[in-house]
C-alpha cells in the first residue's frame, strides 16, 4: 500500500493552521465589512474561453486544464492526435481550466451581472486560485487570494479608503507597514520627458539600485540600456528624488512640467496625501518611484505593502486599472484594487508571534468521563454549560486518565472538570486549571459565571 | 465578442446570497466549535491515485481529472493515442483530480498526518467539492459540503453528541426538523433471521413503499423481488413497525432474538435512546428502518434529517463506519460523521423565510457625498464613526442626489447621512431611516449611540 501524499505544491491545514487562516480572513473580511463591500464567489472552474490570452503566453500554460468528462477524445482526429502539439492538444481535449486569479473571473462576473449590479460596485472575495507553477519555498500551486475592488467610480476617494483599509487591516494584525505609492502616469510622463516610451522598466530597475550600487553605477546601467545622455542627464533629479513625500512631489512637478499626463500623475498622487492627512492613517506612506508592478495593466495608483519588521517580499498590492471588462466586451468601467497575501501574512504573524491568544483558543473545557453512570449524570449538566456558550467537550470514553489529560493537553484545553462519585454526591465539579495546576471544587453556577 | 458566461452545473454567488451562505456556514461552525470540533481544509487536488476506486465505476467517471501540465502527451505511444479508450487515455494524461467529497481527502489525511493527531480527532471541514454529473434541478457540478466526524473512538457518546449538534444547529435555524435513525446491524440481523442477506436494500424499499401501497402490495413486491414466504411472513413484524421508539425496540427484540448482530444493532440504538431522553432534544427523534443510505459503507448508526415544514430530499446524512483509513494502511480507526447539506439548507431557508434580518445587513450608513469642501470635511467624521464599529460609506462622488439614494436603496443601507453646509456650520448630521422617510438632526455621539 503506497502511503498517501498530495499533489506538489498543495498542502493540508490543520485545525492550528486554520485557526490562524480563519484569524486571517475574518480580519480582513470584518475590515473590508467595515467600509462597505460585499463578498461574492465565483466557481474554481471557469471556461477556458474566459481564462486564455489573459495572462500572457506564460499564464497560458501555467492554467491548470481539466479533462472534458465523458470520452474527451471524441471528434479529434488521427492527424491531430498525432500532431503531439501539447497547447493545441489541451485546447481540444479541455473546456475548463481552474482560476489563475480573482480578477479576471470578477471582471467576466460583472459583464455577466451587469443588470443585477449598483455602481459603483465595492466587492471582497476571499477564495483559493491554482498555478501551475514550479513549487519552491513561500510559492504554492493552491494559495488563497483576498481581493477587494471598487469598479464603476474614477473617484480618488476610492484609492484613499484602499489606503483606509490597508492601514487598518495591519493595525488589527500589530504588523508596522509602509505603504508604498507610485502612479502609472507619472512613470508614462517619465517616459515621455526622456522620449524613451519603452525603457520604462529598465529605468525603474536601475534607480531601485541606488541605495546598493550608487549613482555611477545606475547611470551607468541606463547607458548599457541605450539611453542616450540627453536622457540620463534629465533623469538626474528623478534618481536622486528624496525628502518628504511632498519634496518629492515638488521635484517631479518641475521635471514633468513638459508632460500632461506626468503632471495628472502628480496631482492625483497630491490628492490622496492631502485626504489621507485629513486621517489618522498609522501606516508609513512612501512615493516609490521604482514601484512598476503590473505596468501593463494599471493604469493610475499603483499601491505596495511591506513588512517593516520582516524580511519578506510585498504583502499586499494593487492599483487602478480604466478597462478591466473591456475584454469582455463591456467599455468604460475603471476600478481600483488590492490583495492582501494571506500566506506572506501568515508567515509575518508567525515570525512575530502576533496571534491573539483567543483567535487559537478551540475547546475551552473538558469533563473527564469515569464511567457510565457519570457520563450519564454530566451529559444534562455538559448541555447547560454548552448552552451558555462555552465551548466544552467531554471526553467520550471512561479511559485511563493519563490518557485522557494527555487528549486535554494536546488540544491546548485550558480547563479539565472533574466530576466523580463524591462531587456527585455534593453537586460539585472539580476544576482544573492545566496551566496553573490549580484544583479547585465549584457549582455549575460558578463555573459558567468563571468563563465569562 | 463572445457573452461571457461559466460552466454548467456551477454558480457565481451575488453579494446577497453570499450573506445567507456565510449566515449558514457560521451558524454550523460555531456549532461544531461549541463541541469541540477542529476544522481542517485539504486541497483542491487529489493524486487521482488517492481517489480512483473509491466510488465505485460510476464516481470514477464523475470525478475531474486535470491535465498534467508540460506537454501531458510526453511518454504515450501513437499505439495508445489511437487506442482511444477514454479512461486509459485519462490516466496517462492526468495525475490529479477535484476532490469528489471531503470524506476520502479525510481519510488520506488521517493517515498522512495520523502522528501529528491526537484521538480521539473531532474534525469539522467546510470545503466545495466537484462532480461531472449531469446538471439539473438543485444538482450541481460544484457544491459545499460540511461535514463533522469523530474517528478513533467506538463511544456511542459520539452519536449522542452529533444528534445534539443536528438538533442544536436546526434550532438555530428555526428548521423544524425530524431525525431519522437506524443501524445498519439491525439490517444485517434482518437479513441473517430471514435468510437472504443480499436483499436487504429491495425490503427496504418495499417496506417504505407501505403508506403509499397498503401491505398486501408491498409483500408482493418482495415476493416479485424473489423472497420465500417463510421470509415474507418473518418479516411483517418488522414491515408492520409502528408505535413509539421504545414499543419498536421491543418488537424488534422479539423479532431479532436469533441475531446477535441483529440484538447489537438495538442495543446501540437504546442506548443512544437512553441518553438523549436525558437531554433537551427539540427535534422529532425516529427509528426508520427503511433509512439504508450509505450501505456499504456504513456499519453502524445512520442518520438522517428531514425538514418537517418543507417537502425536499434530506437535508443532513451521516453514520458510523468501521474501517475509514483502510484502504490507506492505516486499519482500526473506527469513525462517525454528519454532513450538512448547504445548498438544501439554503432552499429551505428561503423557502421558510427564515434568516435573521441582521444577517443580511452589509452598510448600515451611508453618507451622501455633497462635494469636495464636504467629501474633506467628512473624511475624518465617517472615520469616527467606523471607528465605533458602524458598517459606513461615503458616496465616492458629488454626483446627482438621486443616484446616490438609488445607491443606497439598492443595496438596502437603513441609514443615510446628510452634511451640508448648514449642518457643517452647525455641528450636526442629518440622519435619514430609509425605511420610514424620518429625518433628523444629531451630533456625530448621538449618531453613534443610535447604532448601539
Amino acid at each position: 500500500m503506497q502511503k498517501p501524499s498530495i499533489p506538489k505544491g498543495t498542502r493540508d491545514f490543520s485545525p492550528v493552521e486554520m485557526a490562524k487562516r480563519n484569524y486571517i480572513f475574518n480580519t480582513i473580511r470584518d475590515v473590508y465589512h467595515l467600509y462597505g463591500f460585499q463578498q461574492i464567489e465565483t466557481p474554481a472552474m471557469e471556461n477556458l474561453s474566459t481564462l486564455m490570452g489573459k495572462y500572457g503566453d506564460e499564464g497560458d500554460k501555467l492554467l491548470f486544464k481539466i479533462l472534458n468528462s465523458g470520452d474527451s477524445l471524441a471528434g479529434i482526429t488521427d492527424e491531430e492526435l498525432l500532431e503531439r502539439n501539447p497547447l493545441k492538444f489541451a485546447a481540444r481535449v479541455c473546456e475548463k481550466g481552474l482560476r489563475y486569479d480573482l480578477t479576471v473571473p470578477f471582471a467576466r462576473f460583472v459583464v455577466q451581472h451587469r443588470n443585477e449590479l449598483s455602481f459603483p460596485f465595492k466587492r471582497y472575495q476571499i477564495q483559493p486560485v491554482w498555478r501551475a507553477d514550479r513549487p519552491q519555498k513561500g510559492r504554492y500551486r493552491e494559495f488563497y487570494q483576498c481581493d477587494g475592488d471598487v469598479v464603476g467610480s474614477d473617484s480618488l476617494l476610492n484609492e484613499v479608503e484602499l489606503i483606509q483599509i490597508m492601514d487598518e487591516v495591519y493595525q488589527r494584525f500589530g504588523i508596522r507597514v509602509s505603504i508604498k505609492m507610485n502612479n502609472r502616469k507619472i512613470l508614462s510622463g517619465i517616459a515621455e520627458i526622456i522620449g524613451e516610451a519603452d525603457k520604462i522598466v529598465d529605468i525603474t530597475v536601475a534607480i531601485d539600485k541606488l541605495d546598493k550600487i550608487g549613482l555611477e553605477n545606475v547611470n551607468a546601467e541606463l547607458r548599457s540600456k541605450e539611453l542616450s545622455e540627453e536622457a540620463i542627464a534629465k533623469l538626474q533629479p528623478i534618481i536622486q528624488l528624496s525628502g518628504t513625500n511632498r519634496e518629492k512631489i515638488a521635484v517631479l512637478k518641475e521635471v514633468l512640467a513638459g508632460s500632461e499626463t506626468g503632471l495628472k500623475g502628480v496631482a492625483e498622487l497630491e490628492f490622496i496625501f492631502d485626504r489621507v492627512d485629513l486621517l489618522t492613517v498609522k501606516a508609513e506612506l512612501e512615493l516609490d518611484l521604482t514601484l512598476a508592478r503590473g505596468l501593463n495593466y494599471y493604469t493610475g495608483a499603483i499601491f505596495e505593502v511591506k513588512a517593516l519588521d520582516v524580511q519578506i517580499g510585498s504583502i499586499t498590492g494593487g492599483g487602478r486599472y480604466d478597462n478591466l471588462t473591456g475584454v469582455f466586451g463591456m467599455d468604460g468601467v475603471s476600478g481600483v484594487g488590492i490583495s492582501f497575501g494571506a500566506d506572506r501574512i501568515f508567515d509575518v504573524l508567525n515570525q512575530l508571534e502576533l496571534y491573539p491568544e483567543d483567535s487559537l483558543l478551540t475547546t475551552q473545557l473538558m469533563f473527564v468521563n469515569f464511567g457510565e453512570k457519570e457520563e450519564a449524570y454530566l451529559l444534562p449538566l455538559v448541555a447547560s454549560v454548552r448552552a451558555a456558550g462555552i465551548r466544552t467537550e467531554i471526553y467520550p470514553e471512561p479511559v485511563k486518565m493519563k490518557k485522557q489529560m494527555g487528549y486535554a493537553d494536546a488540544k491546548k484545553i485550558p480547563f479539565v472538570a472533574l466530576v466523580g462519585e463524591s462531587e456527585m454526591t455534593e453537586g460539585k465539579i472539580n476544576l482544573k486549571n492545566m496551566i496553573t495546576g490549580e484544583q479547585k471544587p465549584v457549582t455549575v453556577q460558578e463555573l459558567i459565571e468563571a468563563f465569562k
